[in-house]
Protein backbone atom coordinates (compact mmCIF):
# COMPACT_ATOMS: atom_id res chain seq x y z
CA UNK A 1 0.00 0.00 0.00
CA UNK A 2 1.44 3.11 -1.02
CA UNK A 3 0.60 6.14 0.80
CA UNK A 4 0.63 8.88 -1.65
CA UNK A 5 -2.76 11.01 -2.10
CA UNK A 6 -3.66 11.73 -5.48
CA UNK A 7 -7.07 13.25 -6.80
CA UNK A 8 -7.51 10.82 -9.55
CA UNK A 9 -6.49 6.90 -10.07
CA UNK A 10 -6.59 5.81 -14.03
CA UNK A 11 -6.38 1.79 -14.55
CA UNK A 12 -5.81 1.21 -17.97
CA UNK A 13 -3.02 3.51 -19.61
CA UNK A 14 -3.72 2.50 -23.49
CA UNK A 15 -4.60 5.23 -26.02
CA UNK A 16 -8.10 6.71 -24.48
CA UNK A 17 -6.48 5.86 -20.59
CA UNK A 18 -3.58 7.99 -21.14
CA UNK A 19 -5.08 10.77 -22.87
CA UNK A 20 -7.58 11.33 -19.88
CA UNK A 21 -4.49 10.88 -17.46
CA UNK A 22 -2.92 14.15 -19.22
CA UNK A 23 -6.18 15.92 -19.55
CA UNK A 24 -6.50 15.18 -15.13
CA UNK A 25 -2.15 16.34 -15.08
CA UNK A 26 -2.75 19.11 -17.43
CA UNK A 27 -5.61 20.38 -14.70
CA UNK A 28 -3.34 20.40 -12.05
CA UNK A 29 -4.66 16.98 -10.32
CA UNK A 30 -2.25 14.72 -9.20
CA UNK A 31 -2.84 11.57 -10.93
CA UNK A 32 -1.88 8.01 -10.10
CA UNK A 33 -1.99 5.56 -13.28
CA UNK A 34 -1.76 1.66 -13.50
CA UNK A 35 -1.28 -0.68 -16.46
CA UNK A 36 -1.52 -4.37 -16.32
CA UNK A 37 2.14 -4.03 -18.43
CA UNK A 38 3.95 -2.38 -15.76
CA UNK A 39 5.95 0.35 -17.94
CA UNK A 40 3.52 0.80 -20.35
CA UNK A 41 2.78 4.37 -18.10
CA UNK A 42 6.51 5.34 -18.67
CA UNK A 43 5.79 8.56 -20.84
CA UNK A 44 2.66 10.07 -18.46
CA UNK A 45 5.27 9.14 -15.41
CA UNK A 46 7.71 11.63 -17.18
CA UNK A 47 4.35 13.97 -17.86
CA UNK A 48 3.97 13.71 -13.78
CA UNK A 49 1.77 10.85 -13.03
CA UNK A 50 2.75 8.41 -10.23
CA UNK A 51 2.71 4.98 -12.05
CA UNK A 52 1.95 2.03 -8.98
CA UNK A 53 2.62 -1.53 -9.48
CA UNK A 54 -0.93 -2.75 -7.97
CA UNK A 55 -4.37 -2.35 -8.66
CA UNK A 56 -5.28 -2.72 -5.00
CA UNK A 57 -2.51 0.40 -4.17
CA UNK A 58 -3.63 2.47 -7.53
CA UNK A 59 -7.87 2.64 -6.08
CA UNK A 60 -6.22 3.04 -2.36
CA UNK A 61 -4.29 6.02 -3.83
CA UNK A 62 -7.55 8.11 -4.08
CA UNK A 63 -11.38 8.62 -4.12
CA UNK A 64 -11.66 8.53 -7.40
CA UNK A 65 -11.14 5.99 -10.45
CA UNK A 66 -11.42 5.85 -13.70
CA UNK A 67 -11.26 2.73 -15.36
CA UNK A 68 -11.09 2.36 -19.15
CA UNK A 69 -9.93 -1.16 -20.36
CA UNK A 70 -10.44 -3.15 -23.29
CA UNK A 71 -13.64 -4.77 -22.36
CA UNK A 72 -16.32 -6.03 -19.93
CA UNK A 73 -14.28 -8.92 -18.65
CA UNK A 74 -11.20 -7.07 -18.13
CA UNK A 75 -13.22 -4.84 -15.88
CA UNK A 76 -14.34 -7.23 -13.76
CA UNK A 77 -11.08 -9.12 -13.39
CA UNK A 78 -9.67 -5.68 -12.68
CA UNK A 79 -12.00 -4.37 -10.23
CA UNK A 80 -11.71 -7.74 -8.10
CA UNK A 81 -7.76 -7.29 -7.08
CA UNK A 82 -9.10 -4.02 -5.53
CA UNK A 83 -9.84 -3.67 -1.71
CA UNK A 84 -11.77 -1.12 -1.02
CA UNK A 85 -13.30 1.24 -3.49
CA UNK A 86 -14.47 5.09 -3.56
CA UNK A 87 -16.23 6.01 -6.25
CA UNK A 88 -15.22 3.74 -10.06
CA UNK A 89 -16.11 5.60 -13.26
CA UNK A 90 -16.05 2.93 -15.87
CA UNK A 91 -15.89 4.18 -19.66
CA UNK A 92 -14.48 0.74 -21.06
CA UNK A 93 -16.74 -0.09 -23.94
CA UNK A 94 -18.92 -2.61 -22.57
CA UNK A 95 -22.82 -3.56 -22.67
CA UNK A 96 -25.77 -3.10 -20.52
CA UNK A 97 -25.52 -6.10 -18.21
CA UNK A 98 -21.95 -5.93 -17.61
CA UNK A 99 -22.37 -2.76 -16.30
CA UNK A 100 -25.04 -3.75 -14.32
CA UNK A 101 -22.40 -7.03 -12.87
CA UNK A 102 -20.16 -4.70 -12.49
CA UNK A 103 -21.87 -1.66 -10.36
CA UNK A 104 -22.55 -4.65 -7.88
CA UNK A 105 -18.81 -5.87 -7.48
CA UNK A 106 -18.08 -2.32 -6.97
CA UNK A 107 -20.71 -1.44 -4.14
CA UNK A 108 -20.10 -4.96 -2.80
CA UNK A 109 -16.87 -3.50 -1.47
CA UNK A 110 -18.25 -0.05 -0.80
CA UNK A 111 -17.63 1.80 -4.18
CA UNK A 112 -20.31 4.02 -6.24
CA UNK A 113 -20.52 3.32 -9.34
CA UNK A 114 -20.66 5.27 -12.66
CA UNK A 115 -21.48 4.09 -16.18
CA UNK A 116 -19.66 6.26 -19.02
CA UNK A 117 -19.87 5.97 -22.44
CA UNK A 118 -17.50 8.39 -24.28
CA UNK A 119 -18.61 9.83 -27.78
CA UNK A 120 -14.82 11.04 -28.65
CA UNK A 121 -11.89 9.59 -29.79
CA UNK A 122 -8.53 10.41 -27.49
CA UNK A 123 -7.40 13.79 -29.95
CA UNK A 124 -10.64 14.95 -28.97
CA UNK A 125 -11.21 13.94 -25.32
CA UNK A 126 -11.56 17.35 -22.87
CA UNK A 127 -13.20 19.30 -25.89
CA UNK A 128 -16.43 20.30 -26.42
CA UNK A 129 -16.37 18.35 -29.62
CA UNK A 130 -16.64 15.38 -27.38
CA UNK A 131 -19.64 13.96 -24.90
CA UNK A 132 -19.60 11.50 -22.37
CA UNK A 133 -22.99 10.10 -21.01
CA UNK A 134 -23.30 9.12 -17.45
CA UNK A 135 -25.38 6.37 -15.41
CA UNK A 136 -24.99 5.18 -12.40
CA UNK A 137 -24.78 6.81 -8.80
CA UNK A 138 -26.25 10.43 -8.79
CA UNK A 139 -24.51 11.62 -5.90
CA UNK A 140 -21.28 10.36 -7.23
CA UNK A 141 -22.30 11.99 -10.13
CA UNK A 142 -23.02 15.35 -8.02
CA UNK A 143 -19.73 14.99 -6.09
CA UNK A 144 -17.40 14.28 -8.58
CA UNK A 145 -18.92 16.44 -11.70
CA UNK A 146 -15.51 19.09 -12.10
CA UNK A 147 -13.04 15.72 -12.65
CA UNK A 148 -15.97 15.01 -15.18
CA UNK A 149 -16.85 18.39 -16.90
CA UNK A 150 -12.94 17.36 -17.46
CA UNK A 151 -13.43 15.48 -20.06
CA UNK A 152 -15.53 17.42 -22.15
CA UNK A 153 -19.65 17.68 -22.36
CA UNK A 154 -21.45 15.48 -20.36
CA UNK A 155 -25.03 13.99 -20.02
CA UNK A 156 -26.30 12.31 -17.14
CA UNK A 157 -28.81 10.02 -18.00
CA UNK A 158 -30.31 8.15 -14.85
CA UNK A 159 -29.43 6.05 -11.87
CA UNK A 160 -29.71 2.67 -13.67
CA UNK A 161 -26.01 1.43 -14.15
CA UNK A 162 -27.07 0.09 -17.51
CA UNK A 163 -28.53 3.48 -19.40
CA UNK A 164 -24.92 4.54 -20.79
CA UNK A 165 -23.95 1.87 -21.69
CA UNK A 166 -27.63 1.11 -23.82
CA UNK A 167 -27.82 4.37 -25.10
CA UNK A 168 -23.82 3.83 -26.25
CA UNK A 169 -24.98 0.79 -28.25
CA UNK A 170 -28.13 1.91 -29.22
CA UNK A 171 -25.81 5.04 -31.06
CA UNK A 172 -23.79 2.53 -32.62
CA UNK A 173 -26.13 0.50 -34.20
CA UNK A 174 -27.53 3.54 -35.89
CA UNK A 175 -24.07 4.28 -37.20
CA UNK A 176 -23.99 0.85 -38.35
CA UNK A 177 -26.86 1.42 -40.49
CA UNK A 178 -25.16 4.36 -42.09
CA UNK A 179 -22.03 1.83 -42.61
CA UNK A 180 -24.33 -0.49 -44.11
CA UNK A 181 -26.43 1.87 -46.30
CA UNK A 182 -22.80 3.29 -47.80
CA UNK A 183 -21.72 -0.08 -48.44
CA UNK A 184 -24.83 -0.73 -50.50
CA UNK A 185 -24.73 2.38 -52.22
CA UNK A 186 -21.35 2.19 -53.13
CA UNK A 187 -21.58 -1.47 -54.22
CA UNK A 188 -24.29 -0.60 -56.24
CA UNK A 189 -22.12 2.34 -58.15
CA UNK A 190 -19.24 -0.13 -58.45
CA UNK A 191 -21.30 -2.48 -61.19
CA UNK A 192 -21.45 0.30 -63.62
CA UNK A 193 -17.54 1.61 -62.93
CA UNK A 194 -18.57 4.18 -60.58
CA UNK A 195 -15.47 5.24 -57.99
CA UNK A 196 -16.46 5.26 -54.59
CA UNK A 197 -15.37 8.83 -53.71
CA UNK A 198 -16.58 10.62 -56.42
CA UNK A 199 -19.96 9.00 -55.58
CA UNK A 200 -19.88 9.71 -52.23
CA UNK A 201 -18.08 13.42 -52.48
CA UNK A 202 -20.72 14.42 -55.11
CA UNK A 203 -24.09 12.15 -54.22
CA UNK A 204 -24.23 10.56 -51.00
CA UNK A 205 -22.44 13.06 -48.48
CA UNK A 206 -24.45 16.18 -49.78
CA UNK A 207 -28.31 13.87 -49.43
CA UNK A 208 -27.17 12.16 -46.03
CA UNK A 209 -26.35 15.24 -44.38
CA UNK A 210 -30.18 16.79 -45.37
CA UNK A 211 -31.49 13.65 -44.53
CA UNK A 212 -29.72 13.37 -40.96
CA UNK A 213 -31.28 16.62 -39.68
CA UNK A 214 -34.83 14.91 -40.94
CA UNK A 215 -34.38 12.26 -37.59
CA UNK A 216 -35.30 14.59 -34.80
CA UNK A 217 -38.89 15.18 -37.16
CA UNK A 218 -38.89 10.72 -37.68
CA UNK A 219 -38.19 10.43 -33.97
CA UNK A 220 -41.46 12.87 -33.10
CA UNK A 221 -43.79 10.69 -35.37
CA UNK A 222 -42.62 7.72 -33.28
CA UNK A 223 -42.88 9.46 -29.80
CA UNK A 224 -46.60 10.96 -31.30
CA UNK A 225 -47.34 6.80 -31.06
CA UNK A 226 -49.91 7.32 -34.22
CA UNK A 227 -46.86 7.80 -36.35
CA UNK A 228 -48.53 10.58 -38.51
CA UNK A 229 -47.00 11.28 -41.82
CA UNK A 230 -44.28 13.97 -41.89
CA UNK A 231 -42.39 13.21 -44.86
CA UNK A 232 -43.91 10.23 -46.52
CA UNK A 233 -46.18 6.86 -45.72
CA UNK A 234 -45.06 3.45 -45.52
CA UNK A 235 -46.65 2.50 -49.07
CA UNK A 236 -44.45 5.17 -51.01
CA UNK A 237 -41.21 4.07 -49.13
CA UNK A 238 -42.23 0.42 -49.68
CA UNK A 239 -42.01 1.57 -53.73
CA UNK A 240 -39.06 3.19 -53.12
CA UNK A 241 -37.53 0.56 -51.52
CA UNK A 242 -38.44 -2.35 -54.16
CA UNK A 243 -37.00 -0.13 -57.06
CA UNK A 244 -34.06 0.08 -55.36
CA UNK A 245 -33.75 -3.59 -54.11
CA UNK A 246 -35.10 -4.81 -58.18
CA UNK A 247 -31.98 -1.67 -59.28
CA UNK A 248 -29.31 -3.45 -57.06
CA UNK A 249 -30.54 -7.05 -58.36
CA UNK A 250 -30.02 -6.27 -61.98
CA UNK A 251 -27.25 -4.51 -62.00
CA UNK A 252 -26.10 -7.82 -60.04
CA UNK A 253 -25.38 -6.41 -56.55
CA UNK A 254 -26.04 -8.09 -53.38
CA UNK A 255 -29.39 -7.05 -51.60
CA UNK A 256 -28.80 -8.86 -48.66
CA UNK A 257 -28.05 -5.20 -46.18
CA UNK A 258 -31.70 -4.03 -47.52
CA UNK A 259 -33.57 -7.41 -47.37
CA UNK A 260 -34.20 -6.80 -43.49
CA UNK A 261 -36.15 -3.28 -44.21
CA UNK A 262 -38.19 -4.78 -46.94
CA UNK A 263 -39.07 -7.25 -44.73
CA UNK A 264 -40.76 -5.03 -41.90
CA UNK A 265 -42.17 -2.63 -44.88
CA UNK A 266 -43.91 -5.49 -45.95
CA UNK A 267 -44.80 -6.64 -42.30
CA UNK A 268 -46.68 -3.11 -41.66
CA UNK A 269 -48.35 -3.27 -44.95
CA UNK A 270 -50.03 -6.85 -44.32
CA UNK A 271 -51.24 -5.67 -41.14
CA UNK A 272 -52.83 -2.66 -43.32
CA UNK A 273 -50.51 0.57 -42.21
CA UNK A 274 -49.70 1.78 -46.01
CA UNK A 275 -50.92 5.19 -44.97
CA UNK A 276 -49.42 5.38 -41.76
CA UNK A 277 -45.64 7.27 -42.03
CA UNK A 278 -42.67 4.49 -42.56
CA UNK A 279 -41.11 5.08 -39.23
CA UNK A 280 -44.37 2.81 -37.95
CA UNK A 281 -41.73 -0.08 -38.52
CA UNK A 282 -40.17 0.31 -35.17
CA UNK A 283 -43.20 -1.33 -33.96
CA UNK A 284 -41.50 -4.43 -35.60
CA UNK A 285 -38.38 -4.13 -34.12
CA UNK A 286 -40.15 -3.50 -30.15
CA UNK A 287 -42.58 -6.56 -30.53
CA UNK A 288 -40.31 -9.89 -29.47
CA UNK B 1 -52.20 20.26 -82.83
CA UNK B 2 -51.80 23.37 -81.65
CA UNK B 3 -49.40 26.01 -83.11
CA UNK B 4 -48.59 27.65 -80.04
CA UNK B 5 -44.76 27.67 -79.83
CA UNK B 6 -43.35 27.62 -76.51
CA UNK B 7 -39.61 27.29 -74.92
CA UNK B 8 -40.92 24.00 -72.28
CA UNK B 9 -43.02 21.17 -72.26
CA UNK B 10 -43.89 19.59 -68.88
CA UNK B 11 -46.21 16.98 -68.95
CA UNK B 12 -47.26 16.08 -65.75
CA UNK B 13 -48.78 18.31 -63.15
CA UNK B 14 -48.19 16.76 -59.58
CA UNK B 15 -46.44 18.64 -57.16
CA UNK B 16 -42.70 18.22 -58.45
CA UNK B 17 -43.94 19.23 -62.41
CA UNK B 18 -45.79 22.19 -61.10
CA UNK B 19 -42.95 23.40 -59.28
CA UNK B 20 -40.61 22.96 -62.45
CA UNK B 21 -43.57 24.82 -64.64
CA UNK B 22 -43.60 27.79 -62.70
CA UNK B 23 -39.53 27.81 -62.00
CA UNK B 24 -39.64 28.29 -66.03
CA UNK B 25 -42.46 30.27 -65.93
CA UNK B 26 -41.21 32.55 -63.49
CA UNK B 27 -37.65 32.92 -65.98
CA UNK B 28 -39.38 34.24 -68.86
CA UNK B 29 -40.08 31.00 -70.88
CA UNK B 30 -43.60 30.13 -72.33
CA UNK B 31 -44.85 26.71 -71.03
CA UNK B 32 -47.09 24.06 -72.67
CA UNK B 33 -48.64 21.61 -69.79
CA UNK B 34 -50.40 18.44 -70.22
CA UNK B 35 -51.65 16.26 -67.53
CA UNK B 36 -53.47 13.03 -68.08
CA UNK B 37 -56.41 14.68 -65.57
CA UNK B 38 -57.81 17.80 -67.29
CA UNK B 39 -58.09 20.78 -65.54
CA UNK B 40 -56.00 19.76 -62.47
CA UNK B 41 -53.09 22.68 -64.31
CA UNK B 42 -56.13 25.67 -63.79
CA UNK B 43 -53.46 27.26 -61.15
CA UNK B 44 -50.39 27.00 -63.97
CA UNK B 45 -52.89 28.42 -66.37
CA UNK B 46 -53.61 31.61 -64.36
CA UNK B 47 -50.10 31.57 -64.08
CA UNK B 48 -49.32 31.68 -67.28
CA UNK B 49 -48.82 28.37 -68.90
CA UNK B 50 -50.65 26.98 -71.93
CA UNK B 51 -52.72 23.65 -71.04
CA UNK B 52 -53.16 21.68 -73.97
CA UNK B 53 -55.57 18.43 -73.88
CA UNK B 54 -53.16 15.89 -75.53
CA UNK B 55 -49.63 14.65 -75.34
CA UNK B 56 -49.21 15.07 -78.98
CA UNK B 57 -50.30 18.35 -78.80
CA UNK B 58 -47.63 19.60 -75.67
CA UNK B 59 -44.60 17.55 -77.15
CA UNK B 60 -45.71 19.36 -80.60
CA UNK B 61 -45.24 22.14 -79.10
CA UNK B 62 -41.75 23.10 -78.60
CA UNK B 63 -38.27 21.25 -79.01
CA UNK B 64 -37.82 20.39 -74.95
CA UNK B 65 -40.13 18.60 -72.80
CA UNK B 66 -39.39 17.61 -68.99
CA UNK B 67 -41.68 14.57 -68.01
CA UNK B 68 -42.93 14.12 -64.16
CA UNK B 69 -44.98 11.37 -64.33
CA UNK B 70 -45.32 8.73 -60.89
CA UNK B 71 -43.11 5.87 -62.67
CA UNK B 72 -41.58 4.26 -65.42
CA UNK B 73 -44.66 2.45 -66.92
CA UNK B 74 -46.91 5.89 -66.62
CA UNK B 75 -43.29 7.97 -68.89
CA UNK B 76 -43.63 4.77 -71.35
CA UNK B 77 -47.21 4.72 -71.75
CA UNK B 78 -47.04 8.62 -71.64
CA UNK B 79 -44.54 9.14 -74.70
CA UNK B 80 -46.15 6.16 -76.43
CA UNK B 81 -48.93 8.90 -77.25
CA UNK B 82 -46.49 10.99 -79.04
CA UNK B 83 -45.60 11.85 -82.42
CA UNK B 84 -41.94 12.52 -83.37
CA UNK B 85 -40.37 13.99 -80.35
CA UNK B 86 -37.82 16.49 -79.86
CA UNK B 87 -35.63 16.51 -76.54
CA UNK B 88 -36.85 14.37 -73.50
CA UNK B 89 -36.14 15.44 -70.28
CA UNK B 90 -37.15 12.53 -67.66
CA UNK B 91 -37.63 13.43 -64.19
CA UNK B 92 -39.78 10.80 -62.76
CA UNK B 93 -38.54 8.09 -60.25
CA UNK B 94 -37.50 4.76 -62.43
CA UNK B 95 -35.14 2.02 -62.49
CA UNK B 96 -31.85 2.23 -65.07
CA UNK B 97 -33.19 -0.31 -67.36
CA UNK B 98 -36.42 1.86 -67.63
CA UNK B 99 -34.64 4.56 -68.05
CA UNK B 100 -32.63 2.56 -71.33
CA UNK B 101 -35.73 1.34 -72.61
CA UNK B 102 -37.81 4.96 -72.39
CA UNK B 103 -34.30 6.17 -73.65
CA UNK B 104 -34.58 3.71 -77.02
CA UNK B 105 -38.51 4.39 -77.43
CA UNK B 106 -37.53 8.31 -77.05
CA UNK B 107 -34.46 7.44 -79.95
CA UNK B 108 -36.93 5.76 -82.13
CA UNK B 109 -39.11 8.83 -82.82
CA UNK B 110 -36.66 11.08 -83.81
CA UNK B 111 -35.59 12.32 -80.29
CA UNK B 112 -32.94 12.88 -77.74
CA UNK B 113 -33.34 11.34 -74.03
CA UNK B 114 -32.29 12.62 -71.05
CA UNK B 115 -32.40 11.14 -67.66
CA UNK B 116 -32.37 13.03 -64.93
CA UNK B 117 -32.67 12.75 -61.20
CA UNK B 118 -33.19 14.69 -58.34
CA UNK B 119 -31.85 15.37 -55.18
CA UNK B 120 -34.50 18.30 -53.55
CA UNK B 121 -37.92 18.70 -53.04
CA UNK B 122 -40.77 20.86 -54.42
CA UNK B 123 -39.62 23.41 -52.19
CA UNK B 124 -36.45 24.08 -53.09
CA UNK B 125 -35.90 23.06 -56.48
CA UNK B 126 -34.81 25.73 -58.33
CA UNK B 127 -32.37 26.37 -55.51
CA UNK B 128 -28.47 25.83 -55.39
CA UNK B 129 -29.40 23.90 -52.32
CA UNK B 130 -31.14 21.19 -54.93
CA UNK B 131 -28.95 18.88 -57.08
CA UNK B 132 -30.24 17.57 -60.63
CA UNK B 133 -27.93 14.53 -62.13
CA UNK B 134 -27.88 13.81 -65.89
CA UNK B 135 -27.18 11.27 -68.22
CA UNK B 136 -27.90 10.39 -71.50
CA UNK B 137 -27.45 12.30 -74.88
CA UNK B 138 -24.50 14.43 -74.35
CA UNK B 139 -25.35 16.93 -77.41
CA UNK B 140 -29.34 17.77 -75.48
CA UNK B 141 -27.13 18.32 -72.66
CA UNK B 142 -25.15 20.52 -73.88
CA UNK B 143 -27.64 22.38 -76.22
CA UNK B 144 -30.20 22.63 -73.20
CA UNK B 145 -27.72 23.79 -70.36
CA UNK B 146 -29.49 27.27 -69.60
CA UNK B 147 -33.04 25.18 -69.04
CA UNK B 148 -31.42 22.65 -66.92
CA UNK B 149 -29.13 25.13 -64.89
CA UNK B 150 -32.85 26.64 -64.19
CA UNK B 151 -33.81 23.28 -62.03
CA UNK B 152 -30.73 24.08 -59.81
CA UNK B 153 -27.33 22.44 -59.38
CA UNK B 154 -26.31 20.56 -62.27
CA UNK B 155 -24.13 17.16 -62.38
CA UNK B 156 -23.41 15.09 -65.91
CA UNK B 157 -22.74 11.50 -65.37
CA UNK B 158 -22.35 10.36 -68.71
CA UNK B 159 -24.01 9.24 -71.73
CA UNK B 160 -25.35 5.91 -70.98
CA UNK B 161 -29.02 6.89 -69.51
CA UNK B 162 -29.26 4.58 -67.16
CA UNK B 163 -26.56 6.15 -64.82
CA UNK B 164 -28.39 8.65 -63.47
CA UNK B 165 -31.06 6.41 -62.22
CA UNK B 166 -28.50 4.15 -61.02
CA UNK B 167 -26.80 6.67 -59.52
CA UNK B 168 -30.32 8.03 -57.72
CA UNK B 169 -30.70 4.54 -56.35
CA UNK B 170 -27.69 3.99 -55.02
CA UNK B 171 -28.04 7.17 -53.46
CA UNK B 172 -31.75 6.27 -52.14
CA UNK B 173 -30.19 2.68 -51.22
CA UNK B 174 -27.58 4.50 -48.71
CA UNK B 175 -30.47 6.60 -47.39
CA UNK B 176 -32.41 3.72 -46.22
CA UNK B 177 -29.48 2.34 -44.87
CA UNK B 178 -29.62 5.30 -42.28
CA UNK B 179 -32.80 5.03 -41.70
CA UNK B 180 -32.69 1.62 -40.85
CA UNK B 181 -30.20 2.24 -38.35
CA UNK B 182 -31.94 4.66 -36.54
CA UNK B 183 -35.21 2.88 -36.34
CA UNK B 184 -32.94 0.03 -34.62
CA UNK B 185 -31.12 2.98 -32.47
CA UNK B 186 -34.43 3.68 -31.48
CA UNK B 187 -35.83 0.11 -31.08
CA UNK B 188 -32.72 -0.15 -28.85
CA UNK B 189 -33.07 2.76 -26.10
CA UNK B 190 -37.30 2.18 -25.95
CA UNK B 191 -36.26 -1.18 -24.38
CA UNK B 192 -35.52 0.69 -20.82
CA UNK B 193 -38.50 3.85 -21.94
CA UNK B 194 -36.03 6.45 -23.61
CA UNK B 195 -38.25 8.57 -26.01
CA UNK B 196 -36.98 8.93 -29.85
CA UNK B 197 -36.40 12.42 -29.76
CA UNK B 198 -34.30 12.73 -27.00
CA UNK B 199 -31.88 10.42 -27.94
CA UNK B 200 -32.15 11.78 -31.36
CA UNK B 201 -31.66 15.22 -30.64
CA UNK B 202 -29.15 14.60 -27.65
CA UNK B 203 -27.14 11.76 -29.10
CA UNK B 204 -28.15 10.33 -32.67
CA UNK B 205 -28.03 13.19 -34.66
CA UNK B 206 -24.48 14.94 -33.16
CA UNK B 207 -22.82 11.81 -33.64
CA UNK B 208 -24.36 10.69 -37.23
CA UNK B 209 -23.48 13.93 -38.30
CA UNK B 210 -20.01 13.82 -37.55
CA UNK B 211 -20.07 10.13 -38.51
CA UNK B 212 -21.09 11.21 -42.00
CA UNK B 213 -17.76 13.16 -42.34
CA UNK B 214 -15.95 9.84 -42.10
CA UNK B 215 -17.57 8.31 -45.35
CA UNK B 216 -15.04 10.32 -48.19
CA UNK B 217 -12.40 8.75 -46.07
CA UNK B 218 -13.91 5.30 -46.09
CA UNK B 219 -14.76 5.30 -50.04
CA UNK B 220 -10.64 6.36 -50.22
CA UNK B 221 -10.05 3.12 -48.88
CA UNK B 222 -12.78 1.01 -51.21
CA UNK B 223 -11.14 2.94 -53.96
CA UNK B 224 -7.62 2.05 -52.68
CA UNK B 225 -8.40 -1.63 -53.51
CA UNK B 226 -6.47 -3.06 -50.77
CA UNK B 227 -8.65 -1.27 -48.10
CA UNK B 228 -5.97 0.06 -45.59
CA UNK B 229 -6.86 1.23 -42.00
CA UNK B 230 -8.00 4.60 -42.05
CA UNK B 231 -10.26 4.12 -38.85
CA UNK B 232 -10.13 0.83 -37.84
CA UNK B 233 -9.96 -3.03 -38.71
CA UNK B 234 -12.55 -5.72 -39.38
CA UNK B 235 -11.71 -7.66 -36.43
CA UNK B 236 -12.57 -4.15 -34.05
CA UNK B 237 -15.63 -3.77 -35.43
CA UNK B 238 -16.81 -7.07 -36.01
CA UNK B 239 -16.46 -7.69 -31.99
CA UNK B 240 -18.21 -3.82 -31.92
CA UNK B 241 -21.44 -4.80 -33.54
CA UNK B 242 -21.23 -8.32 -31.98
CA UNK B 243 -21.80 -6.25 -28.33
CA UNK B 244 -24.37 -4.09 -30.29
CA UNK B 245 -26.36 -7.10 -31.28
CA UNK B 246 -25.95 -8.89 -27.83
CA UNK B 247 -26.94 -5.93 -26.42
CA UNK B 248 -30.25 -5.51 -28.35
CA UNK B 249 -31.47 -9.38 -27.91
CA UNK B 250 -30.65 -8.96 -24.27
CA UNK B 251 -32.81 -5.78 -24.11
CA UNK B 252 -35.30 -7.68 -25.93
CA UNK B 253 -35.87 -5.72 -29.35
CA UNK B 254 -35.14 -7.47 -32.60
CA UNK B 255 -31.91 -7.36 -34.53
CA UNK B 256 -32.86 -8.20 -38.15
CA UNK B 257 -32.06 -4.99 -39.24
CA UNK B 258 -28.12 -5.60 -37.97
CA UNK B 259 -28.08 -8.87 -38.94
CA UNK B 260 -27.06 -9.04 -42.35
CA UNK B 261 -23.75 -6.75 -41.62
CA UNK B 262 -22.64 -9.23 -38.88
CA UNK B 263 -22.95 -11.91 -41.76
CA UNK B 264 -20.78 -9.35 -44.01
CA UNK B 265 -18.54 -9.27 -41.14
CA UNK B 266 -17.94 -12.89 -40.80
CA UNK B 267 -17.68 -13.64 -44.21
CA UNK B 268 -14.88 -11.99 -44.47
CA UNK B 269 -13.43 -12.88 -41.40
CA UNK B 270 -13.60 -16.32 -42.13
CA UNK B 271 -11.60 -15.05 -45.44
CA UNK B 272 -8.65 -13.85 -43.60
CA UNK B 273 -9.46 -9.75 -43.28
CA UNK B 274 -9.59 -9.08 -39.83
CA UNK B 275 -6.67 -6.84 -39.96
CA UNK B 276 -7.99 -4.80 -43.40
CA UNK B 277 -10.44 -1.81 -42.90
CA UNK B 278 -14.15 -2.87 -42.01
CA UNK B 279 -14.94 -1.69 -45.29
CA UNK B 280 -13.61 -4.50 -47.30
CA UNK B 281 -17.40 -6.01 -46.90
CA UNK B 282 -17.90 -4.26 -50.32
CA UNK B 283 -15.96 -7.31 -51.80
CA UNK B 284 -19.17 -9.64 -50.48
CA UNK B 285 -21.78 -7.43 -51.93
CA UNK B 286 -19.85 -6.96 -55.41
CA UNK B 287 -19.35 -10.65 -55.61
CA UNK B 288 -22.37 -12.91 -57.33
Amino acid sequence: MTDTKTSVTVLGTGRMGSAIARLYLAAGHTVTVWNRTPGKAAELVEAGAVEVGTVADAVAANAFTVVVLFNGDAVRATIEQAGSLGTVLNLSTGRPDEARDIAALVEGRGGRYLDGGMFGVPQTIGSKDSLTIYSGSPDAHEEHRGLLELLGGTLYLGADHGLGSLNDMAVLGGMYGLFAGFFQSVAMVATEGGTATEFTERLLLPWLRETVELLPTLAAEIDAGDYPVSFSDLDVNRTGLANIVRTSREQGADTRLLDPLTELFDAQAAKGFGAASFTRVVEELRAR
